[in-house]
């Protein structure tokens, strides 16, 4: 058994292990606690020469207990891929993408919910409802379709058609919400006695922050043990950042790493940014008002994270940032990172965004090496934009007529 | 340089390397000679734990010679995932699944493109143009664009829309063709002298099925350097299949693998046909009609393959088969691989129709280990079928009384 039990991340309270309960008595969020120390007896960085390639390699600092109750659909280990046609356009030391589109549900929200359905599994519970804007109701159905749990989904009414429609082909219930993902959040809580359900929203179990642990774990392994400077992910709930930040913890308790920590940034969509107006109330600065109607239904719109403290306290920590871009600067990094042959989901191409705005700003440094997130493919985003006019043609000479 | 040259698939004759002419003048197919002795001197199994975790892993038995030449993406070296439910179920000994989806462009066809682009930049050619039913075109276009050359794709009319859609996302000139695919390679053929465009079609260029390859070498490596006793797999114009079946005979050669060639089972849908009409000819058995209309515009939908004969030898050596299934077949398996977890495109969903039909007449045996390729994902051919009608509700309360 690898898990301690749990951790108060404000308070640094001790408790046992338990599943479902995440909040503190003190209002803080819990996290998975480990052994590292004896971990780190057995687990070597050679070990990983022989580990499967995805980010169960890192079984070790995962919290499920029995390997049977693993529930893997060939998640993370994704590549990293460095764009050095832009590196050296922009001023800064080296630029690279974590495709998390190739994950089994084509976004990044598989890693969160491997862990969270094996430990579903391996705690015999049979019901789990998700509240979501897309990618985490679609990954939800497909683990628990895999390991035959009932899952129902709650999506806001305006969110990628797309998405939604993979929630009934894994299985799932799947509703629509008239409302924000608070709302949906808000039917399950008042659902889950009566219907049995298991809520794995973000923060309120904990196998969804270690699931996204295994990005950082993974970036660390794929730069050579050692963590970029700049980290720039688009966020809604928190969960990546979370994870992200406790891998460096953890890998720094290993001595698997050195060297400071990543400054985050977390990119988010004008019109529904807490994290940016969080981050300037802590700095007095002015806020913007949020009017989370104009926002964009995608992941990064999430109006109350749980634990904003929390985020904020990783950015404060790390020297990171927070900004909040427009519809069209993120429409137009869409297309830059599509000439890059990048199939890029709207928050990847805020992560793109906020670093012209970063780099424009010149709060990155040359000597930087960046490391950005694109977390869904931009295809299940399709039906939300229009589809472009093409030329129909039947011989060469038709082509030649139109290329004139 | 690892090539050594070119040789006839069918007359073995050898020639000096060229780009783009793959036609030996005995009407064979030429395909990319390796010096395996050489090669065997320093390419050791134990070499491929320090290799990234993409499909330049095999660099040494891919034909590019200059490593700037590269153009990587983050392809291959996919999942492979083991189906225990459905094994427990059906009379045979392994279930697997490749996940190909999990490739950069959503589909297996990143690998041949990422070979065929790195060769047009190493012989710097600025122009490509590929006839596709959708999954080449996206391929090619998101390739060439982060190499930077100029990409002409032509697709049939009904093809699916999402994929169209994402060849202008990546900066291919887009042109939809009035006919099947081999009406778009008659233009590219008619304007490639006028155009200066490289035709990458299927079997005109080396590279394609040298990174198909890598799917062989990869499945080989994940079985601990085993072939499984059975490969089924969705077959158009057949380049997977012979880049497979090559695989098999290169690390046979590097003494890296033993014991027989998988058998090869090639699965199209009823109405497009050759490979199993062709080898029902072989055989002297009676042939289904082709009628090529009613078949689905998906990549199996190649009516006349650029050597059905390599293919059929293929299957005939290997002892294996083919066979079409209806599109009721297909659309039942994409139901049942979605309840798995799995995002079937159409063609994966056939080779699980293959592997029932297969199962139900005998021809799997109950030791059998077998492979099914999923090679895109199920979202990709949205919009060709209707959405899902879904509850919106607002509260708790509205659940109720849907669920009542």
């Amino acid at each position: 058994m690898n898990r301690l039990g749990l951790y108060c991340s404000r308070c640094s309270a001790k408790l046992p292990f338990r599943y479902v309960e995440m909040k503190c008595d003190c209002g803080g969020t819990l996290l998975v606690d480990y052994d590292l120390e004896c971990i780190g007896r057995t687990f070597k960085k050679e070990v990983l020469t022989t580990r499967c390639p995805s980010m169960w390699r890192y079984k070790d600092l995962l919290p499920v207990s029995n390997p049977d109750c693993i529930i893997t659909l060939g998640e993370g280990w994704t590549p990293l891929v460095r764009l050095t046609t832009w590196e050296k356009k922009l001023p800064i030391g080296q630029l690279w993408l974590k495709r998390e589109e190739q994950n089994p549900t084509g976004s990044f929200k598989s890693r969160g919910f491997s862990v969270a359905v094996s430990l579903l599994k391996e705690s015999d519970r049979t019901k789990a409802a998700v509240p979501s804007n897309g990618n985490a109701a679609s990954a939800l159905a497909a683990y628990a379709g895999y390991a035959g749990i009932e899952a129902s989904v709650f999506i806001p009414l305006d969110c990628p058609p797309l998405i939604v429609e993979e929630c009934p082909l894994y299985g799932a219930a799947t509703y629509l919400v008239d409302g924000f993902i608070h709302d949906a959040a808000a039917i399950i809580e008042a659902g889950k006695h009566e219907q049995g359900w298991i809520n794995v929203g973000t923060l309120k179990e904990p196998g969804r922050v270690e699931g996204k642990k295994t990005m950082g774990l993974e970036l660390a392994e794929q730069l050579g043990w050692k963590f970029p400077d700049v980290i720039i992910y688009p966020t809604g709930g928190g969960s990546g950042i979370i994870g992200m930040w406790k891998a460096y913890h953890e890998l720094k308790a290993l001595h698997w790493i050195d060297g400071p920590m990543p400054r985050f940034v977390c990119v988010q969509e004008e019109g529904c940014q807490p994290i940016v107006d969080g981050l300037a109330a802590l700095n007095q600065a002015a806020m913007t008002p949020a009017v989370h109607a104009i926002a964009s239904p995608t992941g990064m719109r999430v109006p109350n994270p749980p634990d904003l403290a929390l985020i904020l306290s990783i950015i404060v920590e790390s020297g990171g940032t927070a900004l909040a871009l427009s519809k069209s600067q993120i429409a137009e990094a869409t297309q830059t990172l599509g000439s890059q042959g990048i199939s890029a989901s709207p928050e990847g191409s805020a992560a793109w965004a906020g670093l012209l705005a970063l780099c424009d700003n010149g709060w990155l440094l040359p000597s930087d090496s960046v490391v950005l997130f694109n977390t869904s493919h931009a295809m299940k985003y399709a039906k939300l934009t229009s589809s472009p006019s093409l030329p129909i043609i039947r011989t060469y000479e038709d082509y030649r007529s139109l290329n004139k």
